[in-house]
This record gives C-alpha cells, structure tokens and sequence, in this order.
C-alpha cells in the first residue's frame, strides 16, 4: 500500500502530472494482452529519466513496494499483470531513439520506442533490426527484451537476445549498471547483458539498450506449400534444414486455422487442406532464387499438393499478413481465446502437432495450431469461454499435458512468449528443482525485498489460469 | 588442505588411479599459459562421469575445498591457475562427441572434447561449427565455452556464447542442472546457459554441451591489403563494413608484429608496411566474389599499396596461419610475452592503436599489436622479461593505462581472453562497483562456500601480473 507520505515523495520526483492513482487509471494498467489474469495496481508512474527511476526504484525498494515495468503489455504471459498490487511504470517519456551509428551497425534507444518504429528508423539507413514479434506495430523494445521477444524471422535471425548488445539497467536496490556496450566481444564479467534480457523485469527495471544491426538483405521472395497431410509438411520442414537452407521464415498453419485466418483475411488462401508452409527467403537475389527453388523441389518431393512463389511484393505482404493476424482471427470466434507456446527440436513437430490434437479430441476442446515450423515453436490456440468453469478445468488439464509432452520431446514450455505469471506454474517441468533453485538463489541475491515484477515467473502455488485475480 | 578422510572419500569416488597427488602431478597442473602466474594445487582428480563430480563438488563443498575445472589450460587470464590451492579437475575421461544430429543441426558433447577434432567431425557431415580460437587445435569445447573463447570468425560468426543452446551442469551444491535444449527459441525462466558461458567455472562445473550448427559455407576467398598508415588501414575496416560488408574474418597486423611474423613463418609477407590487413569472406561463391572485389575496391580508395587476392588455397591457409601464429613467432623473442586483449567499437582502432603506441613509448616498452579489427578486439603484446622488476612494473602501469584508455572509447578490457586472475584488478573500470556487487551477489548465491575456482574474475586486492605467486 502506497502511504500518503510515500505518495509524496514520488510525486516529488515524477511530479503530479505523472504520478496516477484514479480508480481509472488504475483499472486501464491491471490486466495486459493475456486473457484471465487481472489484479488492480495501487498508482501508475511515468518517470521521465534514469535518475527518476533509481530514485523511485530505493523508495520501492525501502517501502516494499512492488514495482511492475510495463511497455505496451502485449505479453501473451501475464508478465505485465500487477498480480500483488503495487506501481505500474510507465515509459511514455523514454521513447527516444538516440543513436543510430552506421560505423559500428548498432541502434542505442530508450526502452518506450515502439519496435516497429525503430525498424523503420533503421531500415531508412539500409540497415536490418530482424526480430519481429507479431505485436511489433505496438510492443516496445523495453518489453520485447524482458520478454526475450521473437518472431517469424527468429530461425535464420535468432531472438530479441541476439541482438542485445549492451544495457543501462536500475537494479532492484537503486543502483545505475551498465552492461556491455558496441562491442562484438566482451567477456569482462558475468552475462548480466543476456541474464536481464528475457528475466521479465524481475532483476531490474531496463532503461537504455544498444542493439546490434545488420546489413539490409537485397532481396526477398516468399512461397507458400499446401499438404494434405501433417507429416508431410513436417517432413518438409525437416528436409529443408536437413540440406542446409535455413530460411528467414518457415510457417506453419493447420486446417483450423487456415479457415479461420481466411475467412478473417480474405485473401484468397485455400481452406480445404491440412496444413499450409508459409516459407520466406532473403538475401542476395541470386540465392535467394536458387533457395526458392530447392525449397519448391523438396516440398514437392514431400508430396505438396501445391507450391507456389508469390509474385509481386503486394502478395507476399497479403501471406506475411495472413500469417500474422493469424490470432486476431482466431479471437473473434469465441468469447476466450488462450494462446500457447511450446516448443520443440524442429524434427518433432509432427509427433508434437499429432499430440496436441490427441489432447484437444481426448477433452473435448477445439485447439488449431500454428506457428514457427522451423523453429519448433508452435502456438497451440484454444478456442473457449472463461465463464464455462468445466470447460477451462479441461483447457487447463490440456495445456499442462501439452507441456508435458513438448518437454518430454525435448522441449519447453514457452519458446518465446515468457513464463511471466502464466506459465509459473509448469516452469519445474522444464528447469527441475535444482534449476528452480538456482533461479530463486540468484532472484533472491539481487532483489531480497522481492519488489520488482513479483509474483512472476517464480510460481507462489499451483494456481493456474483459470482462477481469475481480481 | 585435503585430509586423509577426505582424501579416502575422493579415491572411493573416482579410483586410485584417476586421483593424482604427486608433486610432479601437482607441478604440472600448478600454472597454465598465462605467464607469471604460478600456485600449487592440492590434486588432481580425473571423474569418470557427471555423476563422480557432483559427488566430488558435494565433498567438496561440505569440506570448503577449492575446485578449478581445467580443460587443456590454454586460456590467457590464469582462468585455470589453482590459486588458492584446491583440487584441479581434469576431463580426460569426458571427450566423447555424444551425437551430431543432422535434422536440429546440433552436436552434443562432453567438455573434454578437442575444439579442432569437434570441428572436423562435424565438418565431415557437410556443418560448420564457426567459433576458431587461436588455441582451437589443442582447446577443449569445456575450456571454450568457461571463457567464452571467440577466434578470427566472430566478425561474421559470433562467439562461442552464441552457439551454445544448451548445458548440463553440477552446481557449487553438487546438484546437476539441465538449461536449454536443441531450441531455437527457450524463453523459460533465467538464461543460465549464458550466464554459465563465459562464468569461468566460477558458477558451477560444465558437464556436457548442446551446441548450434550451421550449413558449411561453399566458398572461401582471402586477401591480403597492405598500408603505409594505420589510420588508413583502420579506415578501410570501418568503410567495409559501412558498405554493409561483414567478412568473416578482419584481421589486422601492425609492423612490428608482421616482421616477427615473416621472421618465424617464412611465406614471403612484407615487412616494410605499417599495417596489414587480412580479410576473409565465405559464402556462395557468386557473393564470395562480388564482395571481394567491392572489398579490393575500398582499400585501394583508402590507399592501401597493395591489395591481393590469394589465387589458391595453399596460398590462403598460409596467410592465415602467418596470422593464427603471431603469438607464438612474437613469444620467441624474449623471455616473456604478455598479450593483452584490450577491445573498442571497431570505429575507434586507429584511436586505439595510435594509444598503444604512445603508452608504449611513454613507458619504454615494446609492444606489437595485432588482432581482429572488424571486432575492435586488439591484442597488444608486450615483449619482456618476468625477472627485469623495474621493467615488469612498467609494463603493468602501461596495460592499466591501456584498458583506461578502451573503456573510455566505449570499450571493455577483456573482448575474448577472460578475466581469470590476471584481468580481476581493472574489472571495475568495466562494471563499476554496481556492476562489481551484482556480480558478487550472484556468486554469493550459487557459491556461497566460495570453492568454485576461487581468486578468479573477483579480485582480492590489488595484486597484479607482476607478482608470481609460488
């Protein structure tokens, strides 16, 4: 609870103007993209430098006061919830990009830009910033490091973590640290680069970042591949990497999906097979060609019932498109839409699609897959109602033996959207105790009041989804 | 000190004979090749299996026993000295290549396993596993991921940090943790894996590896550009990769370095130029081309004298090994080599150059620099002598003034080489005390017996290279 003493001193710091704590404001920050999880915020703070948010970050800290930094709060993870009350932070005053340095192919900005917006900075300069979260159009950098963010470029491209480079960072007891920096090599200490990105803002509050860049690949060409069986698609998948072509993107939708996204999209996409590859490539044009052309011969050889390369930019953007409102389609259809997120070694992915369908028929529940092929990431969707208590009790029993299964393949339980408060309770089938442990020792150590972002990825109890916080 | 009791529990894990106590046993294991650093170890314990070294660390940790894990010893920042007494632990029964999967491109090894013989294994399936420490040819995989070795590819490729999806590892508690996976995307829970990386066994003991693969490129070019100044040389590094060119190997060699080069290798180099310029570009071989040429074309407009394309590979791998051999031609010299490791943004190496320079001077001291300059990862050499005091001390005041000077152009004191014992004085011109106390909290929280290659990355005093500790 915020005392009216503590009220003062942050607003002495943040002035009034950015120091919220109407019923309104404080309802618009208790929930974020994840469905079922709400929990009231006690105010809402928009610092407007580093030296506010240390300051801030001791009161906390010297009060208990949980502390919950929030970009945009498209978090599919509940990461952004402010499930024990507390201060939501804002930063809609750090949105500035501050370097673009074209010599060292880096890109230094505050963590409230919104990516897409940087993207478009540095592709003004050649230059290629590739994670790209389906949220990108609203996410924030800030939060697409904390969460680790990927996207559909991530199999030839890697995540967000690829490309962090160097960090300011508030740890949990006020102090300023700076990690990293525009460097190719740096080895002078722990990771605390790589260890905060993807914590979920549970070691501390990030403020500044340098990210690497790359040279704009010349050109693009993108291809879909249609199949009347899973396996084959998946035998595709595994073929193409198998004779060393690795994409930029290599998505999968099933059946399901496919009729749903097109009937969203109206883009002419065919509804009456089993799965769709959506495969991209770029690079120099020559390779690009060539690539595209081994793809189609490997797809074909997999029993593709049809393959086919776009042929303007105008419908390879409708594909992209496609593909990327792929959960907006699906959430229009029913009341609650539960998006997941596991992952396994690529050359799984038939056993773990066919396996997820087991799950779905076995409780009765209506789940369409789709998601980063290539990567093993696939985004098993539930289609259902969070009012019907019976039937969230089976989504909920579904999920956990989808975890089960991926991690028992080899995989995890979340490949890209976080464990945030969401999937804490699942987070010992991957890590095992010992994992856990070691996890709790080193939160522990940095932050012994348990102020930043609690209640996160660290399960209090076996509460899951379906109880609604309120 | 080990005691007969502990001793009798440790030859009951592993065997009589894989526990070594000798004094030449001890004497052999007491340094490593970092120069001027020297302490005796208690023993020298060879497990046979993960389980034998979670056995030993539990000893270990119960009786607050050092544990210094050593692969082949080859790191450069006394990582693997047993400065604190302790037991040294081999991995000589631990080299076996576990499996190299094709369909996830990853190879699974244990840590002893040789870096070169892990390269051409999986080279021979047509994968490219890019990280190519100097050392490679005698390194192990275990060594190489402690120190987050980098090599002459990382331009291009990355580091060492960059490949590794996946660790099993014993705990300072003797509990074994599994992080990671044959996954291109794993966002659950804290990145250990990448904190491990580069944690210089201070954190726990690695016991096997998933490390990525890629498709082994089909071509190679290499060239050689010759200069009359450094600032022009530096200015070709910096215009290539403006160009939006990133080779894969950038490497550079000053005058003093490339006689001592010619002297020893005997491949026909000049030795009347101020700098040199090594490039590497690999690919498809119609982009190997094109690059080389726009290569060729930038460093004639930045005067170089000479630029040359090697005509065959023969002539190529002597080029690079003239290269891979610089400390070895420089270590002739005289009785002690000291390389240093100092990084800057690659836009900063001729400031960063004409800086070594002038130190030098300023401290009669003869330094040649050579190193990965797309990287900005410099390596001034100092030739010396450990027994000349008045000298030695120069020398250390000099590579102060030298890492002062990096992390002032945004750069680190140590780009691939570790911090060890060797660097841990000049950690805080990096980290600040913030960054310091983080990192101690987090050691402190994992290790809190501190027997985890104790003395290494956190420094006790002030004491630097010059003082031998016999």
């Amino acid at each position: 609870m915020i005392t009216a003493e503590l009220r003062e001193q942050l607003t002495a710091i943040v002035g009034n103007e950015n120091y919220e704590d109407s019923k309104v404001s404080k309802l618009v920050y208790s929930y974020d993209a994840t469905p079922q999880f709400q929990a009231m915020p006690d105010a809402v703070i928009s610092p407007r430098n580093t030296e506010e948010i240390s300051q801030i970050v001791r009161l906390c800290n010297e009060y208990q006061i949980p502390l919950v930094p929030r970009g945009s709060g498209t978090n599919l993870c509940a990461g952004t919830c402010p499930t024990e009350g507390g201060i939501v932070l804002l930063f809609k005053h750090l949105q500035s990009i501050l370097e673009i340095d074209e010599a060292n192919l880096t890109v230094t900005v505050q963590p409230g830009v919104i990516t897409l917006d940087m993207i478009h900075a540095v592709e003004a300069k050649g230059l290629f910033y590739p994670p790209d979260p389906s949220s990108m159009k609203i996410s924030t950098i800030g939060g697409n490091i904390n969460e680790n963010s990927g996207g559909l470029r991530g199999l030839k491209y890697g995540v967000t973590r690829d490309y962090v480079l160097g960090l300011e960072v508030v740890l949990p007891n006020g102090e300023i640290m700076r990690t990293g920096g525009k460097l190719a090599k740096d080895v002078a200490g722990y990771d605390f680069t790589r260890l905060l990105v993807g914590a979920e803002g549970t070691l501390g509050i990030i403020t500044e970042a340098t990210l690497k860049l790359v040279p704009m690949p010349p050109a693009k060409k993108t291809m879909l591949a249609l199949y009347e069986d899973m396996e084959a698609a998946a035998e595709s998948v595994s073929n193409i990497i198998r004779n060393q072509i690795i994409p930029t993107t290599l998505e999968f939708l099933d059946r399901p999906t496919l009729q749903v996204v097109e009937d969203y999209a109206q883009i002419g996409l065919p509804t009456d097979v089993e799965a769709v590859l959506l495969i991209e490539q770029d690079g120099p044009l020559e390779i690009v060609e060539e690539d595209i052309q081994k793809i189609a011969e490997i797809c074909e050889q997999q029993q593709a019932i049809s393959v086919k390369v776009a042929e303007s930019e105008a419908e390879a953007d409708g594909l992209r498109t496609a593909r990327r409102s792929a959960l907006s389609a699906l959430a229009r259809l029913h009341p609650t839409t539960i998006l997941e997120d596991a992952t396994v070694p690529r050359s799984e992915i038939a056993t773990m699609v066919k396996a997820i369908n087991e799950i779905a028929e076995k409780h009765h529940l209506q789940i369409c897959t789709f998601g980063h092929a290539g990567d093993g990431n696939l985004h098993p969707t539930c289609l259902t109602d969070g009012r019907n208590k019976d039937e969230m009790d089976r989504v909920e029993q579904a999920f956990e033996e989808i975890f089960i299964k991926a991690v028992e393949l080899g995989g995890t339980i979340t490949g890209e959207h976080g464990v945030g408060m969401m999937k804490a309770p699942y987070l010992h089938l991957k890590l095992g105790e010992a994992g856990i442990e070691a996890m709790h020792a080193v939160k522990q150590a940095l932050d012994p009041n348990n102020i930043m972002n609690p209640g996160k990825v660290f399960a209090k109890d076996t509460r899951k989804r379906v109880v609604v916080n309120k």
